[in-house]
């Protein structure tokens, strides 16, 4: 099988003082396509360090893909190194991304200084793959058999996340294209609503049965729920798809409702398809939450279609006076309570005259209240067919808890939409 | 200066399953102790691999840190594989971790198996720090200046990143009892409202100026601007405090009100600080950033004091209704205009009866308004002393333009308030 080696430049990993990310997404892709990592290694901003650990990982490795130490300013010395390591003999102007780099800096209206331009500048020794996303574009540098032992690529990408991420569609493509690989295919679903390991254990008889060739996965994510990735290696390409759809078939039985997706949606990208289908129009009153359900809504293109609007309100005179929750519920049943749920979501429906009402209110922590402890939230969703209220509790820290407070909310959002769809 | 290299073990990190945030914990630790991280390397859960890399790491450094590989289960081999390493004779049981394991099962309700009791039983060659928090215990091997040409420790840490940050006091104090150690000072500053490459530039003859055993870092982050990180190595650390600080005296005069901290602080953070400060108020009216602006608030514990609420007017209707946005004014203007910006911070501070009050109206894209391209945003600040209004372009992608707007209208918020506190 094909080893890559994923190295990350830079000091600021070395301190401890960025966490680096960018390894467990390239390796994650990479597995998708059949590529295995063998090793994931973090060097320092040191010429020669860098073109030794480059050269030895090149050595065992037929692909190398390393990520940072390609911005502009002087700590940066990976395209030095890149250039010494290949035998580069001097350094060419991209026009592609001169353009990009160009565009970027005059959208933010900035001047396009000397060393923005030397971004596009690289060793006459490798391709470019152009970066939309950033002034430094991706360098590819091929080495022939004789070189390492074995045909060999480093793909050098830059160190912003969403830069690196936003490469690696064409970083595959050209993998995909020079290497032979072993084919994988995959099914994912979504699911919401239950714990990885409860999860596992429901569906263990299921998983146990599985034939040799195929194997699942557990991709949990606050946000998303937990993915399950059903793979089957190397088989004959439409006897593995039939095979993985009658599979996740049977899993979707035992699952029921918990799925809300078999491609690889998000809760609030599940709301948005439902949403256009049905027509319907949504809004938002949030308290704990603090303005995190309408971002992840809104984070959707098109978002505009079907969100009207939300209000957060953290304060008691903004839940009365704004969404028109009775002063008297909140005296009766606390600010932490399915009836001031029930009442935000009713409340900011009529607001802003949408089908659709999420809501919640709650204790992101790390304090609680004296009655609830910091980590407890009501949810209320309101809809044409009436309102639910849930309660839920987490223990995590105030940022994990707000998230998990936003995914159960959408989550029970989503439910209810779809079950109005199907008594349509 | 002594140096440690940091060895995550484990496949789960290699397929991309979990990202490893313990080797950034650790080297942050060792970093403040005065030892240099020289290498992270994550590794499978394989014997040969392991042994070669971990005698490898021994032979060029002077500590070895490993994480992971610990568990009772059968892909966990870390244990086999560092006593083959050490050239152990057997296995001992440490009594005082076997009463943890016995404490913690049974506080689970759980009965010990042999699998459990496995444990706690330790290669002959090392010595033990008890895991208070888990079963496995952390195992440290001393090797003489012999083996390797250096005296060398190897440090056996559990991969639960709480375990493993719970056992670093012990593994620290056991470093400092054993080397004599540099001294690695830092200091940081937040800078926001420039890039990268022209911060580089202003701050150029300074940089320039810095005496050889200063080094300048540039972290930057959508979210935060950038973060501008100061070290000095090796000084006499009283000294060494005073002359950071002078230098850091003298960055702050040439960057001016772009500097927002000089702690690790957030945007959001500041703001929260800012405000307690004056003891005003504040809430948000959000288009295009869509609730990410009152999310960001909101995830800074004890936001409640100060932040009043907001609202996310997606639709025309919510401007008008609910934030009193004149419909002349949107039919003269546009939508994307200043004037509007002005109008629904005016319109929310009147709304919650906040001191102040921020707003955005724009295009998070991918598609433009036909006059306005997709990125653009107008923001605006309401405050005790009047409102401002401020346009800004950006190029990415819809997520990322949410972040970037979200982040320039905080700065102006913060930017307003510093300058009302400073004129009181």
């Amino acid at each position: 099988m094909i080893t890559a080696s994923i190295c990350t430049i830079g000091d600021e990993i070395l301190i401890g003082q960025v966490v680096d990310t960018n390894s467990a997404m390239i390796s994650r892709r990479l597995g998708e396509t059949g590529v295995r990592t063998s090793r994931m290694i973090s060097l320092p901003d040191d010429r020669e360090t860098i073109i030794s650990i480059i050269r030895n990982q090149l050595e065992n490795n037929s692909i190398v893909i390393t990520t940072g130490g390609l911005g502009p300013t002087k700590d940066d010395i990976t395209k030095a190194a890149l250039a010494a390591l290949s035998g580069s003999t001097g350094y060419v102007m991209h026009k592609g991304q001169l353009e990009i780099v160009h565009r970027i800096l005059s959208s933010r209206g900035l001047d396009v200084l000397d060393i923005n331009r030397a971004q596009a500048l690289v060793p006459d020794t490798c391709e470019v793959i152009p970066n939309q996303l950033g002034t430094a574009p991706v360098m590819v540098f091929r080495f022939p058999e004789g070189k390492f032992g074995h045909p060999a690529v480093l793909y050098a990408l830059p160190g912003v996340p969403h830069e690196a991420e936003g490469a690696m569609d064409k970083v595959l493509e050209d993998i995909r294209s020079h290497f032979s690989l072993r084919s994988i295919s995959h099914r994912n679903i979504m699911v919401y609503g239950m714990a990885e390991s409860a999860l596992s254990k429901l569906i263990a008889p299921w998983e146990d049965s599985l034939p040799p060739d195929m194997h699942l996965a557990y991709l949990p994510d606050t946000l998303k729920g937990v993915r399950l990735r059903l793979s089957v290696y190397d088989g004959d390409k439409d006897d593995e798809d039939s095979r993985l759809e009658g599979q996740i078939k049977a899993l979707k039985a035992i699952l029921g409702d918990m799925v809300y997706s078999d491609t690889d949606d998000t809760l609030e990208s599940r709301i948005g398809q439902l949403l256009r289908l049905s027509g319907k129009t949504l809004s938002a009153a949030e308290s704990c939450t603090g303005g995190e359900i309408a971002h992840l809504i809104t984070t959707v293109a098109g978002a505009s279609e079907y969100f009207l609007g939300s209000v957060t309100s953290y304060a008691v005179s903004v839940k009365e006076e704004v969404l028109g929750v009775p002063d008297d519920i909140i005296a009766t049943h606390g600010v932490v309570s399915a009836e001031v749920a029930a009442a935000m979501a009713r409340g900011v429906r009529k607001l802003t005259g949408s089908d659709y009402a999420v809501s919640t209110t709650g204790l992101a922590g790390p304090d609680g209240d004296g009655v609830n402890p910091g980590g407890t939230v009501w949810i209320g969703v309101a809809g044409p067919n009436g309102t639910i209220t849930v309660k839920r509790s987490y223990r995590n820290d105030r940022k994990r808890n707000i998230e998990r407070f936003s995914a159960s909310a959408l989550d029970e959002l989503r439910k209810m939409i779809e079950k109005d769809l199907n008594n349509r």
